[in-house]
């Protein structure tokens, strides 16, 4: 019941989508506080939950869903649709990979969220606007798929289809790189000597930039883990970019405006939100579309 | 006349502090566009508005200022008062050191902007709240010091005094640092292979992080070049403490969470703004107090 349970679930009251909705929440605090804000009807232990449930949606750490997964595809009622909602989908997918109910799961990546978490950090329409990745959808049922989709229209999300590979190497890039370089410039930072002056200056540049640093390692641990090719790729492509821009700064001014330069083009690219999902019709077949 | 010295000039004529306000600019579209815009009252060149200024106020890139500011200060009428606005202060302060008019200027650097440009992207009360680093103050004669901090005071901002070698210092890790982890960021992901996916996806969080990655790099280069050493200094630092984070995915999940657990304090630190100039008064009176 935190940030992305906790927001899905004001706006799928909200749309009507659903009826009632049951929570399910470890830490007692969260649970009462979940109920307070009126995020849902009931906070019930999970066998209880999901015991007559339609559609139950994970959203817990990519390492909690990879151990209640594979249990509650076993747990369910032959109809009901399991989704999950992690950042990591590869691992979580070959775990289930056999299951009997593999076809009850559709693997769900809402690309939305902020650095803050629990029930209070649940928010009305922080999904509109923004795209949820599909994995491997020819693996889930129709009728579980379709009802998926919908939910996800009624958050007011794009969907983009693609298999578990590509979603987790491309959020590898665009996500997980990100946090990992907010975390450590956040350490950089602190282990200056005299760090109160820089954070008493700590400028918008600086704050939007360490930000995600602000994340929780307890969910970004088991992505970093369970994506750790990929995290590990990105990284290393970066850290040359950094080297061959510090190198250039060292003592290559000519080389330094090229890569300034070069990196200007996210402006035109970033323009339009999801500028080529438009422009690129045939792309968009071929990569996102069922 | 452009995102800086719009911006003051929007904020100049509104709180009154400047009767009449005269525009340099050598790029002619930028000129009409200022005009057009009402940020000036004229647009002259330089030796012509400059010569019965009461303030000159330089909003260049800091190659241009360390070009200009000898000039100007050779130029002006005895009692004309000139700051420069720009994100590095040592080697301009260094050129000017011995320059008879030295106690005509005043070393100023506002710590706040956009990743935009050019008249359009002045606005107002971009400056309110944020604040401007004031360095060697004692170099500056006191009514220069005292016209500047009145016309900062208008702007709504803050000032923390320092020498020129602390803001250098502390700038690189604030500023330039996240600048220059941004251009990497964004050649990273432009040399991926199937980049159009990633930029598709685009979501909050690499946005914030890739955003400085926009910024000009007329305005950047020489920024990198005049604080090379300290430039230098973050960026190797900050390369460290990455390459910990990476070999801890690699294969060292409780350092891994250990690090992320360290970087979370920024949290804390950066929760209040401008905390500890609140919270430890004796700090202020060494650091940031005239």
């Amino acid at each position: 019941m935190g940030l992305i349970g906790g927001s899905m679930a004001r706006d799928l009251r909200r749309t009507r989508f659903a009826t009632r909705i049951i929570g399910v929440e470890s830490d007692a605090d969260n649970a009462r506080r979940a109920l307070e804000l009126g995020l849902v009807d009931a906070i019930l232990p999970l066998p209880e939950a999901i015991s007559d449930a339609d559609v139950v949606a994970l959203a817990v750490p990519v390492d909690k869903i990879a151990e209640l997964l594979p249990a509650i595809l076993s747990a369910i009622p032959e109809g009901t649709t399991v989704c999950d909602l992690g950042s990591a989908k590869k691992h979580i997918g070959q775990l289930v990979e056999n299951h009997p109910r593999r076809r009850n799961y559709v693997a769900a990546h809402p690309m939305a969220g902020t650095e803050n978490s629990g029930p209070d950090a649940a928010m009305e329409r922080m999904f509109a606007g923004k795209i949820c990745i599909v994995c491997d959808y020819e693996k889930s049922g129709p009728q579980h798929l379709a009802l998926i989709e919908k939910m996800l229209q009624m958050l007011g999300m794009n969907i983009a289809y693609m298999t578990s590979d590509e979603q987790d190497h491309s959020t590898a890039y665009i996500s997980h790189l990100p946090h990992a370089l907010a975390f450590a410039l956040a350490n950089a930072v602190q282990s200056k000597e005299d760090r109160s002056i820089i954070f008493d200056l700590a400028s918008g540049g600086f704050q939007s930039t360490v930000r995600l640093a602000k994340s929780a390692p307890d969910m970004w641990g088991p992505i970093f883990s369970q994506n750790r090719e990929y995290v590990l790729e990105s990284l290393d492509a970066y850290m040359r970019h950094l080297a061959e821009l510090r190198d250039s700064i060292s003592g290559d001014e000519p080389k330094m405006y090229e890569l300034m330069a070069h990196a200007n083009n996210v402006r035109g690219i970033l323009a339009g939100e999801n500028s080529s999902l438009i422009r690129d019709e045939e792309k968009i077949v071929k990569l996102y579309k069922r």
